[in-house]
């Protein structure tokens, strides 16, 4: 997937059971997570009884080093990594947003998508609401100022209420931190202890990180409260259907990472082999996989056939694209930039190419075209994601149904069109039987049903 | 005063008559601005029917100057220079602060202090408003949200009515300019026109620098609503005192600018003369300004006393100070390093030091310390501002009662104090023979008295 | 080899057969080699009949991109990236030197080590040469000014008969291109042309960003000259030893790239293959790399063993390190940023690792203590490459010989030392299998032979 | 002169009598030379027995701050300020130049022009020597290094008497400093010392803001060595005409400086006067000078005259061009941008408009059209430099003769050019008068005679 689904967000709080440098906690986190959202970082944490924030556009590593090696006292904060996709780029829209109100100080950091934004929005407004971003994070937060309850905990679970949509949300109340799962569970978010400190974060390679042993899964429809040592679980909604995102397995989640109580890697090489399993044709020399979207399937898959696996790509470490501005945006010099061809794997060999889905279908024909220039002698395409027609329910930055390509072209009308021999996706059964509770999944971009 | 009482803000808004560069037109007239407000600067204007804004941390060049080559379909805006005195100097009280509500979209910025700020903030948080900053300039817009009035305008004006304290302000609801004087007159505000345009701006320096020849003075308590090219003035408040800041005259403004419509140069000489008429004694042999502030008093009080005037400190024009940190602020280095002596026009001479004003007295004792060392006899400090002894009521960033040297020391402990022969200030009656309209100004920092 | 041996530069050069974008071209072509040098980078080109250059520190795309998108009138030039062997690392070393002397403009650019250049230097001070910097490349051009030879290119042969040590070099002497490599062949370098243009690089993968498929090695002792078109190729030196740089096969190269003649993906699977051959031991539930530079031997290792290769660690593409000053380098934190754990491959498992070498040791010894926490039930390690035992003769920048691991421990106690259960290299005669001509290579940082 | 002669350079030199922070001192030197040079800066030092460099484009604070608060183990250096007259503006024109070579490791800073350094590069090219910049300063490095003579002083000497031109050099030769003016002492060179230090510097303000009182002037054809606290002071040459700048007083010293034993501001002073003196008409009701360069005449002209001197523009202190790129350089806004005028101290009045001197004239014609836009009657130009003819032999980046507007236009044509309604220049005899050494000065720019 390189022409490519946008993650949303990653979130992350940490507790310091001795007062010291959350911000270097956080930051460590946050780098953990830097691949769920590249445009701007931030975190927010009580300092000498103060809430402080420091955010900005950029990697976590640019705008939060400066504050990595001063010694703050505080034990409290909460951090994000965003990458827009309600509300624009704006640095207004940076997390997390710190607000003061009649509940107190505030500051809150989600990843998310609240589908009924507009709508509170607009309540809100007639109450009297100001908005100075157009983020969903600044609607929950006036839901939370402008309830009748009194105490900030009973407004934020009746704001909660109000919500709908998919959202994982962490957030500092004076020095109290909340984090939450939505009751679908669509986003993955872990809690984890040692003798240091209690870790929220996206995904347990926060928790590798900060050698947080010790983990488990927030569960959909769960808050936790962290006030200071004592941590509160309890779930704010009951018999909700449970609707995890299965895209979160096949592409978001860091390899090392579990998210949803899998463990990425494996999760992806089951894929690989399942898809195998149910492709009858053996045309294949050598699998060589997509860097690195594709590596894990691709693992899978040469293991289940018996095939040679190898890089055909090897993957650039440098960006270097600054000079392809918008206007100029030319994706196939990208793209060779990024993924240089080894000529002597491919050469005269029949290539197995995995990769984990296709969504616009800009990018692998391009693959299919460098394969070509070194001499593949045939090209099959193979995909640990069934097809994708359907534009994501809870917010996925994914084109319209018009923009997937499996929309207008059958897998051998796409392969003719790729300058592929074949193309083949994963069933959706098969990819049901990578996890043992498929039916807490959401496959809605593959079958429309939610 | 080089131990400075520091500006407010400017402002400024614009029509252009041809759609055309309201960016760059801005950008000239908060150029000429730039004195009142070195912290940060921006803009929000219409674009295509879109409000956006550019601010940031930063001179008008460096924060502006990407926007002005460029063309914009455009033909309203706002701009702000800002110096804090509410709210500290983050980046989220940069102004203007632009937001959406139910009166639709407002860009707002001013120049000034609500006295009142906190009770209202503390008002409007128990209706359900939050806080992002905590500038004066959030406050008002919160109260234009939450009036029950129907209409941008009336609400508007049932929000001034709430506010108390000196304020002026530019205000921009969709495509339509407010401009406003506070009733007591307390900053100044004009309003230009010329073939081209209508300008908005704190001192006429914007309108000279935009070629605006035609211009007056927004009165206390008006209010200028700028539709189109149909402008409009009216009175908001009727029969109200009116108290004009005496120190724009004595030292904010630009020596270019006209303010309460006074020129500043020639005001400022005439404070001078009048100093030096009621100066009995007779001690020097020249009069030397401390650049730029007591420049323009120190012709006026050398013509008076028929004395020679000359540059006994030659100002450097590179600002040069970024190395020293607050923590190793070192006031002494900073004042050589920006007033350079001219020993032999020092020499042997009984030197008249012409300055507008001592606030903290900690720059005066470094430059009687350099005439020294160049061999000044005589050194006898003249102030064409009054004994400063009360903080300003209406929120200029002065020190305490504490803070202000003048409460502590007579006029000739004071010379003792930083090494002088002589010091003596203006009196009060002098300064108010200087304007026609003495009752309509404030003296409250000399005097304690509204 | 995380611990790493120092890559020395990368050269190239450019002829358009169309004058158009020289700069552009260098850019793609640098960024290609990119791996070899990531101080700083620069290019040297003939602009309108002037010689420019634009360099400075950094990468590729930062210093060149604002040059890529422009029009030149140009249609040769070279370029470099340089990770600094000789001279330190200062803005007066980075390549291309351009000067201006009695033999014309020329312009420098070298991979390598002159290991005569103190006695050169001294013999040219001696002659009242000025040297400001103490980069080999300008003794060379110092040499050239010298030569009492008249025409550049019987004083460019002179020169390089001086020269002792390794060297690839690019030269631009008005707009006539020379590329040579020394006569040990220590480096790689490669000739290609296509319809658009003739194209120097140090490694094929420059080849493969610009499209230019037909290429072959410069030989050992061969300078090759770029006239217009014209291409001539000649050796310079005869009968000379050859002594390829065994480490750009194991480490250095990209494994995109073709160098001396051999696919560096495709060799270094070889040398996994036979490292797995000789190993009697059979103690390994799963194979598992160090990314990226034991990647192709362990997927080698992997199948001649007949055991799963899979990834055990995550490699981060987010540098982030900048907060990690020389003054608090944290090489275990360092190393726990980049190489993130996936604790379900490694869990209960018998870990054979896979590196290409060890060589300060101060890296492994960090991720067998990440293996470790993460539940390896034993850790066998085998590198690629035989004990280095012998800094580099060429000028490598390796540690002296008590710097280097494996003189002060023996495999087996190095095992214990860095506490894994096993450590194996391959064997010298193992190496040599790898490649068909084992004796034009040196390996002498293994065996102290020339 | 707004439109203006550009100054040379700024040098500097610092021996400490105990060890401490050469940069700190050189920093300051060099920010009171800052109007000398703002196109770079640089400083090289002796720094525990190395020779160390600093240096960048940009102002002095910029380059240097990063090394002021910081300790070093040193006590000497010199240091640079540059405006371009020979060589581009490239980073390898940066001064100090520092090499190592047969005579030991030199740096070397200098001022001026070498009129034959186009002959000398090419005989030394002959030599062999190699040319990185196309700075005067590589040459006489090359000169240096190429003397047969075995010690530096002598080789210094022997290499001085082949230049011809006009130069003060700064060096330090391992931890020795020499300093020197040319025989014809065209630039200014001082040397002081106090308890701490012994300083060399173009000005006397570097003395003042380090507080060094004891000073004098280094005489045409001296060399000074500084050796730990031993000064050495020695004409190398004897009997040699003197042609000191008179532009120095005229136009290019700061005025706290004194140079060539004049005091700036008191002779420019004596220039307005005598300027009025022989100006027989009687014909303005103010005197207005051009900020900041016409201050110090006007003040003269005004006294002689009996006429009343005010501010009638406002200088800027906010730089703010750097949005005038070089395509669309529109000089009437950027003079509009820096100079106010001040409205009611121009109207209806006969201005006396003095400058120092009017080279092309493309900037008077502006400054005549704000005055008349602001209601002047008349406009009378005076200037304190006579008509300028002649570009400056020694290397004063002059325009070519058809660019100096005195050789088209009469003063009383150019008045009617310009808009005026009369301009007057200072005469020679008047300006000789001046000083009381007239035949130790060079007029050449006017007479057209050395």
């Amino acid at each position: 997937m390189s022409d490519k689904l946008k993650d949303h967000c990653g979130v992350t709080a940490v507790y310091l059971k001795q007062k010291g440098d959350v911000p270097k906690s956080l930051f460590f986190s946050l780098f953990a997570l830097q691949h769920r959202g590249q445009e701007s970082a931030g975190i927010t944490f009580i300092e000498s009884g103060n809430m402080t924030s420091y955010k900005g556009k950029g990697l976590v590593d640019s705008v939060l080093s400066p504050y990595v090696n001063k010694f703050f006292d505080s034990s409290v904060g909460i951090g994000h990594v965003r990458y827009s996709t309600s509300g624009d780029g704006g640095l207004h829209n940076v997390q997390p947003l710190q607000i003061n109100c009649n509940k107190g100080n505030i500051a809150l950091a989600h990843n998310g998508n609240i589908t009924n934004a507009d709508f509170l929005r607009n309540e809100l407004r007639k109450e009297g609401a100001i908005f100075q971003s157009n983020s969903d994070t600044e609607v929950i937060l006036h839901l939370i100022s402008h309830s009748k309850k009194q105490d900030f905990y009973s407004a934020f679970l009746e704001s909660l209420s109000k919500l709908e949509g998919a959202f994982t949300l962490v957030v500092l109340h004076e020095d109290v931190i909340y984090a939450l799962c939505d009751p679908y569970g669509f986003r993955p978010l872990y809690i984890g202890e040692n003798s240091d400190k209690i870790l929220i974060a996206s995904e347990t390679s926060s928790m590798s990180i900060l050698k947080v042993d010790d983990y488990s899964a927030v569960k959909p429809g769960e808050v936790v409260k962290i006030d200071g040592s004592i941590v509160v679980r309890e779930k704010y909604i009951e018999n909700h259907p449970v609707r995890q995102c299965i895209f979160e397995l096949i592409y978001f989640a860091k390899p090392s990472s579990e998210v949803f109580n899998y463990p990425v890697t494996s999760t992806r090489k089951k894929m690989g082999r399942l898809l195998a399993k149910e492709d009858s044709d053996d045309l294949g020399d050598i699998v060589i996989p997509v860097p690195d979207s594709g590596i894990n399937a691709a693992l899978g898959y040469a293991e289940e056939k018996g095939l040679p696996f190898d890089f055909g790509f090897s993957r650039s470490h440098y960006a270097g694209r600054s000079f392809i501005t918008p206007e100029n945006e030319d994706r196939e010099l990208a793209v060779r930039m990024k993924l240089l061809p080894v000529k002597n794997i491919i050469e005269n060999k029949r290539v197995v190419l995995v990769d984990d889905s296709i969504v616009r279908g800009n990018t692998i024909n391009i693959l299919v075209k460098i394969l070509k220039e070194c001499g593949a002698k045939e090209i099959h395409i193979r995909l640990s994601a069934p097809e994708i027609k359907w534009p994501c329910y809870f917010g996925i930055d994914t084109p319209n149904k018009e923009g997937l390509v499996s929309n207008s072209f059958l897998p051998k009308d796409l392969a003719k069109k790729v300058g592929a021999d074949s193309i083949k996706f994963i069933s959706i059964e098969s990819l049901r039987e990578c996890v043992s509770n498929p039916s807490d999944f959401c496959y809605h971009c593959f079958t429309g049903v939610l």
